[in-house]
């Protein structure tokens, strides 16, 4: 999916929520543990549930890898169906991968190189320590996307990131350095929601990239700080939510609470695109 | 494995060597393509060709991933296959993994928390840059270790390794802040062997710990500067060759081939131990 595309998807749907599918054995509903696939089950509930309401689904693939090769049976049936489905949406690998260059080229083509719709991710996001020759093979594909971590929601984030430079901090330093590997056609950035008071700051440097706002719900960034400082004339946002919203209820009703809290996140949205 | 069954290991086998299983099916000899599972005919050719000569393994995920669920069956079968040698090996998934902390510990529980032998690793590569709550959780796990990353070994690594804050650059404060979080038996890093002269620097900063070296052979870095700025009293290296090895031949003769790359290192490591 290019950037035109995202964009009209967020203006027709009144929506950048995407859904993180965080999906866990231990926390679904126990009544899908009888199922041949619980997780695939799971999932594809929760996708039809929120589906109106979403422009973008990002599995997190330790919660694939986990269980192992089935686990990633299970999040193949999950690409394919989000794949088959007649409207188009973002797909993000949450796979916080980076390594030399010939091993992240073997990331790439594990997530993009696929040429039917099996295992196919519009983007993945990229750790980005390794620098540029760790991120630049994800972005030899075309209409594909790399999430390059900037500034994250967890508190370990103070340990590097902040390190200041010649007057910027590290997170700053990649933000800047990272745009001579990419444009913002395929390159987006993490930029976490409890954080989101540095925003201001990161949009002088990157005005015209999306960012990926995880932490909003259970991480307890706020919708409206985020939008504040963060969106900008393409919303330039996607704002996700994992375990508020697939893991609302654990009861028989799971999915349509699911859909009940994602539709409450776009309605919110609706009132900023 | 812990500690002194890894330094057992090397005084017994007069070897640091770690074998790099960057197992990629456009590389191996093409009549393993005929097998049932051609990567794990060849990683099983090639581990026993090199155990003689190697005190550990380090399969690259990127190249299993990239073949779905299928690759990662043909690694649960290799790591099933060297646990269950009656000689211990110290083996690393090589994954450069990390997240927030409940992602960390599905990743940890992936690589550390099976019960029996059938994937089952003692260490995993962690990319620092998301700080302490994305690497404690693969701490938690006794006789495990992670293998934090601080100089790597490709061209990338000045892009943000080498920033200077406050007279110490990344790589520098990554080894300093991360002694906070384990200790030399639960914590390794990585340095490429293509800055081996940072070695000297490293181990003022870190005498203690084990530390990897990935990039001797294919990427160009010489063994003897790596000892001589690398080595401490418990060896304290694990020398990384992958491509220089796994593959020395296409012929049929491949695993020969690596058992004789694989002595001749192991050959110049008995100098040294």
């Amino acid at each position: 999916m290019n950037k035109e595309e995202l964009i009209a998807a967020i203006c027709q749907k009144k929506s950048f929520l995407c859904v993180g599918l965080d999906s866990d054995l231990s926390k679904i509903p126990s009544h899908l543990l009888a199922e041949e696939d619980p997780i695939f089950a799971f999932n594809k509930a929760i996708i039809d549930a929120t589906l109106p309401y979403a422009v973008a689904y990002k599995p997190n693939l330790a919660f694939y890898e986990t269980q192992g090769w089935k686990g990633l049976q299970s999040l193949e049936k999950t690409v394919r169906y989000i794949n088959s489905k007649k409207e188009k949406v973002f797909l993000i690998a949450d796979a916080k991968r980076g390594d030399i260059g010939n091993t992240s080229t073997q990331y790439a083509l594990s997530f993009f190189g696929h040429s039917d719709d099996s295992y196919n991710f519009d983007a993945v996001t990229v750790a980005p320590y390794m620098g540029e020759d760790s991120v630049s093979p994800f972005l030899a594909f075309k209409n594909k996307w790399v999430v390059l971590l900037a500034l994250t929601s967890n508190k370990g984030a103070s340990d590097f990131q902040l390190l200041n430079y010649r007057g910027k901090r590290l997170f700053e330093h990649v933000l800047e350095t990272s745009q001579k590997w990419g444009n913002d056609g395929n390159m987006m950035y993490v930029v976490g929601a409890t954080q989101a008071e540095m925003l201001e700051v990161i949009r002088k440097i990157v005005p015209h990239h999306f960012l990926l706002i995880p932490g909003v719900g259970a991480q307890g960034g706020s919708l409206e700080t985020v939008v504040k400082y963060g969106m900008n004339k393409d919303c330039g946002l996607l704002v996700n939510a994992s375990r508020s919203i697939i893991y609302a209820s654990k009861d028989r009703n799971f999915a349509e609470r699911a859909a009940h809290e994602a539709a409450a996140i776009q309605k919110e949205m609706a009132l900023y695109v």
